[in-house]
């Protein structure tokens, strides 16, 4: 086996498809390795990851002189790769396979295994599919999937809902505190057997928000996996076979109040107080005044804090308390600095959207007391 | 009490006087504090930090209006001067030893204490002090400092010793695998009852490489304790009350090889070659040729990797070991490319310096093997 490809590339590539890498010690040490396919045919490089949750396949363009497969401690290669001369990289399999990364007067050789032990990737028989484009796609991700659960008990919280149907297309995440939707536009859809409705787990989205940009990505679904087919790559993982809640019964239908505020002028205040508020709820207390909003918390072992902020209210005044960490995460979520707050009764799940953000509303449930 | 002064120069101050602040949780709660003294004499709030081993005093300017002292949570009043807005501070002390700060609209109330559990920082009964460039002697301190020793069981080598005498003024430190001494000069020197021979602890010193730029700076040695007079504040600590080892008897008095070679390209290729060291060693082999260097490394873990640096060499062939880690820490306090290597036999200590770094020397130990 015997290529060359640039070491920019390398890093590019490697780089996403380490992404894939088990992130907890995995009972199978082969899993913290990469699989490399060296292809004549194809004029590259292929590298593949996987926790056997997810997948991560990418083709690194090289030129191939001898083709074959080998797999090699993953980090150990990224390492290596990064610190390596700019320019070309010389990929020699030698005996008892034994990679030797070559560059300039550096010579670096990983101790691999064959490719034998290596799992396989299943292949998704597909039963519908869109495209979309993958700048938005990745943004709507970013902006839902902060609402989704870090709490495994609940599995079918800690993904995200995506629905495609005659009527909606979107992405929906909530952990029962807060709820976020992003509508995000269709630019093509295979004739589908049947609408979707799955599950699919954050990990897999967060590696696509963070490493795809530019052009169009297809999502095809099959019964219990989904694969995302980029511009960069090949994203799979399985699907969380459960049932995502009836979220549409908590968005509120009328609420009797709107703010409209800075985004960055709210984020800024809420920073102000954050070292007073208590450690466990995080509780801020909003005043919601005639033309502007006056912030507070209290803790008896820190001291207290009070704040204003601007802004422009429809409607009657009121108190309500929020968890200010949901409110922070939200607003770093967005883009433009124009944000509306709507609130009904003081117990009543408030409605954040930002009219930059078309399509997308941050559904958050106020404290108690 | 009441003052007013800059958001930028409170927080300058406060950030100098935390440095000094317990590390760890300590029995003593009131060491969290910080102490304010608000002084209308001296237009100040000055501020003071200890963990009993060392203190920080900065003052602060400021429009006094009512003097006083209070301590609060030192964090806490950091974090909270930080998130202020820019301009003007109003600080103002009401009842029960509350702190309120105000910037625009934001108002942080601290819960503090009253100055009485605050220790005092005892007066130092100097006998001898000299006058140092504050640049130049916390350039000194970098690059002394990383061969002080972290393990506290040999407490006598975690400081830095400093040495002031009719033929030297230098800084001192080792762990027994390294030493690194550099010289420094003396603006002025106040006559002396005795010579300073003395062992600073190296969290000081660091604290005051950080914080402290420009201008001169006092260095006054009592007999337990040790102040450094700075343009930016009073730094206290006490001294290690034990000797320093006999360090002259570990420098080599004779090398026959000598190679010089550009910093920049030796560490590059440690750091190539990096991921390939035993993690408990981090022993690199370094064969001298007649005009480069051979680095190589081998664990049965992860592989090999070999690497070339052009070089002068002045002197016959050899190899070499060397803990990469131990070099890597030395290049980076440099400033300048040139380094110079000194090596005798291969058990022997080799000299590393750099003609951009007068009067510095670190003398590393070389593994066997």
């Amino acid at each position: 086996m015997k290529a060359i490809a640039s070491k920019e590339d390398l890093i590019a590539g490697i780089t996403r498809t380490a992404g894939a890498l088990p992130q907890r010690p995995s009972s199978m040490q082969i899993l913290q390795n990469i699989l490399l396919t060296f292809s004549e045919e194809d004029g590259a490089i292929r590298s593949t990851a996987t926790d056997l949750e997810m997948a991560v396949i990418v083709d690194t363009p090289a030129t191939v002189q001898k083709g074959g497969s080998i797999t090699v401690p993953g980090k150990k290669l990224l390492e290596s790769i990064r610190e390596l001369h700019d320019g070309e990289v010389s990929l020699v399999v030698g005996d008892n396979n034994r990679l030797t990364l070559k560059s300039g007067k550096t010579r670096l050789t990983l101790l691999g295994t064959g490719r034998e032990d290596y799992p396989s990737i299943p292949a998704l028989a597909s039963d519908s599919s869109v495209t979309v484009d993958a700048d938005a796609f990745r943004a709507a991700i970013r902006r839902t999937i902060i609402a989704a659960s870090k709490d495994d008990a609940r599995s079918f919280l800690t993904g995200v809902n995506l629905i495609v149907n005659a009527t909606e297309t979107r992405l929906v995440a909530t952990d029962g505190h807060r709820l976020a939707i992003s509508d995000f536009e269709v630019a093509k859809a295979k004739k589908s057997k049947s609408d979707i409705n799955v599950i699919i787990p954050a990990r897999i989205l967060s590696e696509i928000a963070a490493n795809v940009s530019g052009g169009t990505m297809e999502i095809a679904v099959g019964e219990t996996n989904v694969v995302f087919t980029t511009g960069v790559g090949t994203y799979y993982s399985r699907l969380i076979a459960e049932k995502f809640p009836d979220y549409k019964k908590i968005i509120p239908s009328a609420t009797d109040r709107k703010i409209e505020i800075s985004r960055q002028a709210l984020s800024d205040s809420l920073r102000r107080v954050m070292p007073f508020t208590n450690l466990r709820t995080n509780a801020v207390l909003i005043a919601v005044k005639s033309d502007h909003l006056v912030i507070t918390t209290e803790t008896p072992e820190f001291g207290e804090a009070q704040d204003e902020v601007d802004a422009r209210v429809i409607g009657s005044s009121m108190e309500i308390s929020f968890n200010t960490r949901y409110i922070q995460e939200m607003l770093k979520a967005l883009a433009g600095d124009e944000l509306v707050i709507e609130m009904g009764a003081k117990l009543s799940p408030a409605i954040l959207s930002s009219p930059s953000e078309k399509g997308y509303s941050y559904i958050l449930m106020p404290l108690r007391g």
